[in-house]
């Protein structure tokens, strides 16, 4: 079924202790179609500068993306300069130039409205409210967010809460929106705002899905190469909801799948600066990491 | 078959934001015993003073825990304070006075010679060694340790792990011992180092453990009511220790079920000051709490 991802597209300079990539193609949207690529098309919305390579749009497109949505405005693509040290676990960003995206006000093309999945990248609540109300009410919509919004616009970011299926965030972004710090008292906070599933995303320590009902946990997947953590969490996004689409689906079981997906394909993200880790993957080296993680797993019980 | 553990008995005063406790009973070794009491009977060797209650040593015995290996020293009994803030994801201590610990250097009574399982709860690794030699060489004995011996005793730590089947540690301990920041490399550099598995405990992300042949990673049990997390690691030991004694094996299967008991134990240990957690379990509140961990953990593949 088709997917709808609006996000940002970026230019993106990444120094880790592995090496450094100047004016890489980078940016929310971008990793979630690339990651989602692997499993089904997806249509992009986003907005890029008169700069924007040539070259990015190919690699786009050979990735089967539904680019229709990509406006071109005169001025710079947005872009983000950042930093990991250490364990890379956070990223330090050095600089921030919103250029054409400060003034992003998605419409979603006609023949992308009737998507039956979307994902609503890291972005103001009331722009993503905003392309919220453009999608048919069937829907099956995701969105992240950032301590951000949760610090400067908590109202807004709580009435889009209760307007989506689900939301995934990261465990410091999970305690600062509940203000509980026992991730499972943390979930239920989240869920009582409206959503039907909460996805906390844990980084090395993999993901956690919480509904109503259930609570599924899944490892990440050990690889041995990081090189880049940029875009990890949109791939993982890709993932997850490239395999739910791609399924039709999102009962519980395939929203297991889709989360082990999501860790198994975030995994190849961290292994080449931009999208080149995702690239390099195909689907037969995708099932193989979800077969191992899925062993990881497996207890007789 | 019989287990046996060698460790600190102590009296614990601690705060935590959900209250405070005094004097109570605490220690490596008494965690693991209470835990392991849930699989299995525990032979326990440690040292006390002649302050240490009776009430305490009477909850061992009610417990099951064997404890001729118990030793009364004039003088007062190990004591430890501590406290945790936050999300008491560490724990700050105030003041130690090892006391009648100081000098302890475990005789391993005749009768607990033959010990088919066996743990070395934290302590200095010449003192473990000295242990690991009183046993019999077909045992299967895990070691644990802690940053300032990973600092202090390096060469006499690795003597240790070529001589024991397993180590338990933490994330931050496996990347100091190992020099490596990335747990799956962190893993098998110590694996180099001669055990044939490494468990990296991971407080509220759970725990892994790796072999040459398998990794294996469970969440923890996502509990509620986090109380003190005073003895959650010894108490995931026991719990690990106890289901492999009551086995009688430690393939990789059964490690595997190991693991998630362990998680299991130590979800009830926090739930309560002292022991108090892992006294109010019984092994069907044990196995209720394993069956939905095992369902948190479920993919169809």
């Amino acid at each position: 079924m088709s997917l709808l991802v609006v996000g940002s597209i970026a230019l993106d300079s990444v120094r880790t202790p592995c090496g450094e990539a100047e004016d890489v193609l980078g940016g929310s949207a971008v990793y979630f179609c690339c990651a989602a690529a692997l499993f089904t098309q997806t249509r992009l919305v986003g907005v890029v500068g008169d700069d924007f390579p040539e070259a990015h749009r190919k690699l786009l497109a050979q990735r089967g993306v539904d680019a229709r949505g990509l406006v071109v405005r005169r001025g710079r693509t947005f872009r983000w300069r950042g930093a990991y040290e250490g364990d890379m676990s956070s990223a330090r960003t050095v600089a921030v130039e919103l250029n054409v995206f400060r003034d992003f006000e998605p419409e979603i093309p006609a023949e992308f409205r009737d998507s039956s999945f979307a994902f609503l990248a890291n972005g103001s609540p009331a722009l993503q409210r905003h392309v919220r109300r453009q999608l048919e009410r069937r829907a099956f919509v995701v969105a992240d967010t950032m301590n951000h919004w949760i610090e400067n616009a908590r109202d807004e970011l709580r009435a889009l809460l209760a307007e989506v299926d689900g939301v995934v965030l990261n465990d410091a972004e999970a305690r600062s929106l509940s203000g509980r710090q026992n991730l499972a008292h943390a979930a239920k906070e989240i869920l009582a705002m409206g959503p039907r599933l909460v996805v906390i995303k844990k980084g090395e320590h993999g993901a956690v899905l919480m509904t109503g009902e259930e609570h599924f946990a899944a490892p990440a997947f050990p690889t041995l190469d990081v090189v880049d953590p940029t875009g990890a969490g949109d791939s993982f996004a890709g993932g997850m909801m490239g395999c739910l689409a791609s399924a039709g689906r999102s009962d519980l079981s395939t929203l297991r799948r889709a989360i082990v997906y999501g860790s198994v394909v975030a995994s190849f993200a961290v292994e080449g600066f931009s999208v080149a880790g995702l690239c390099a993957a195909d689907r037969s080296a995708v099932d193989a990491r979800f077969r191992k993680l899925v062993d990881m797993m497996r207890v007789e019980g």
